[in-house]
């Protein structure tokens, strides 16, 4: 029996998606057969040369023809789309994504920023330091959210801890689905993504967690927008290729939205002067809704199941096909 | 047997606090009996004098007298800081006060409030139209909600609805209350309010809904301040007269808080160069956490549950004593 050489290449600006001493120490308590490879980026190239197994936040496909070992590649991330899988589907690699741990810190920036339009908490935020009482400005504009539907456009495991929190505050959810599944998990409505139509309109809020794919794109186009009810939220945690953002900002100005909020804009960060920015009921965060203190013990878990079944030679969790990888439902 | 008359005075700038004609049409379907009479507010000092029970947002002390057949006062309001309960004690008329609907806006309030500083969304308010990228200022300052402890002071039925919201996103709730209650519902720890201290250093939110009264005059002072936990966000739901402004400030400036959202301020509104309008961690709301579009409906049923008490010679629900009115539970 060959050892295993798994190459951990999990580098990062923020300490909550790196891959600390900690970390790699568990590993290889876990496994004291593997032999762990910690890569800093530009250590990469060279290390793959001799991985079976890797693990990382980005894959080069230039990497692929130097690496005759590799059998596996992992990232922790939910979205793949930047991620070479058909050419490593070709050559025989396995790809496998992360879920179930994107769902908690997701679903708590969805309910701040719905909330944060439903109790007028961004708009006070803005008058506080002028508006010499803006309590008639709420009145005029707060709502409730219990008893009013919401609607998860690419309801995964995202969605499904989306709906729980949803749920608990009396809202009735609405979930949509290329496939809606058979089973009806923890009340939700499901519809599928076609006849998505007969959902806008009957909803308050709409959190779009669609992936990058040919099918998704411009999903939420001028006759989306249109088809939704007035005093819409909308609210994109997914990703911008999926959102007409013209279109947007015509239905911010001519109705029927109320107010948008983006956690992805089409220009990464916005120009100072793009209108996104500036337009008075758009909220913008900067791709944070996914922060989570405990993102690298969740991502390393996963892995670690992972490869206990690579080991044992078992399918793998997260497994990602090029047909698949361009159109399965995001988590 | 003498016709009851109950006079209904709910007026309000605001239409959700607001008694309608439906309301009115509601109440005298359900007491064909009774003789309703809604009276605008220069109306009621002639109004109440042939009443027997009066339905209202306040009641004058000067009333009093000349109101020979008035048994019963009732007010929709959680907090009865107010109203003259003591006077109408002595004078045999009872005094009822509304609990159970205000729970609902008041815990989408203080969950939305919460997760605006924990997810940087009111940071990113802030920053969207001026700063480049603000990703590091929110990766260096955003916490998860998820396993936080969250303190809630004056822990009614108002508290164990923000409680279970609370719960359901994976914080753990400590409910402080003068008495504790004995049985421990939904997972709650309970800590009577003397030992607060030992509760605030182990929290990394706090929510003050306690009412006004001699016993929580300032309450949260600068011992209580600095008793607390670094990074905590504070948030007061409750009373102002039961906040140490300054302290605040220097808690804030000085350390342990984040951050603090404040419903209620000293001055109503604050003074436009009122330093809690200006701070950049201070968020304020002007008197907005118990907005609801169903409040009237649901302070109408409260109010035909106790008419029909009342008509039946039974205990009322929400009875005010001086002695209690002045340290109950707030709701």
């Amino acid at each position: 029996m060959t050892t295993t050489t798994a190459l951990l290449a999990l580098n990062s600006h923020y300490p909550f998606w790196r891959l600390s001493d900690r970390h790699a120490g568990q590993l290889q308590s876990a496994f004291p057969d593997v032999r762990f490879r910690v890569a800093h980026e530009h250590d990469i190239p060279v290390e793959i040369r001799t991985a079976d197994v890797y693990f990382g936040w980005s894959f080069g496909q230039e990497w692929l023809d130097a690496s005759p070992r590799l059998r596996w590649t992992a990232t922790p991330s939910a979205g793949i789309d930047h991620w070479p899988v058909a050419a490593l589907d070709a050559a025989g690699v396995t790809v496998t994504r992360g879920y179930g741990y994107h769902g908690r810190p997701m679903a708590e920036h969805a309910i701040g920023l719905l909330l944060g339009f439903s109790r007028g908490l961004f708009t006070s935020a803005r008058l506080q330091t002028r508006s010499t009482w803006w309590k008639d400005d709420l009145a005029s504009s707060f709502f409730d959210l219990y008893g009013e539907t919401l609607t998860i456009v690419g309801c995964g495991s995202v969605g499904l801890r989306l709906a729980e929190v949803a749920q608990v505050v009396g809202m009735h959810v609405i979930g949509v689905r290329r496939r809606p599944p058979r089973s009806e998990p923890g009340g939700i409505e499901w519809v599928p993504a076609h006849r998505v139509d007969e959902a806008l309109p009957r909803s308050r809020a709409v959190v779009n967690l669609l992936p990058a794919t040919a099918e998704t794109h411009g999903f939420f186009d001028e006759s989306a927008f249109k088809a939704c009810r007035p005093g819409t939220i909308f609210i994109n945690l997914g990703r911008a290729s999926t959102v007409d953002h013209d279109a947007l900002l015509d239905a911010l100005d001519q109705g029927p939205l109320a107010g948008a909020a983006l956690d992805v804009q089409p220009r990464k960060p916005p120009a100072l002067d793009d209108p996104l920015r500036h337009h008075p009921r758009i909220l913008l965060t900067p791709k944070s809704a996914v922060f989570s203190h405990t993102y690298m013990d969740e991502a390393v878990a996963f892995f670690v199941d992972n490869l206990r079944r690579f080991l044992a030679g078992q399918p793998l969790n997260g497994a990602v096909t090029p047909t698949h990888g361009g159109t399965h439902a995001p988590h």
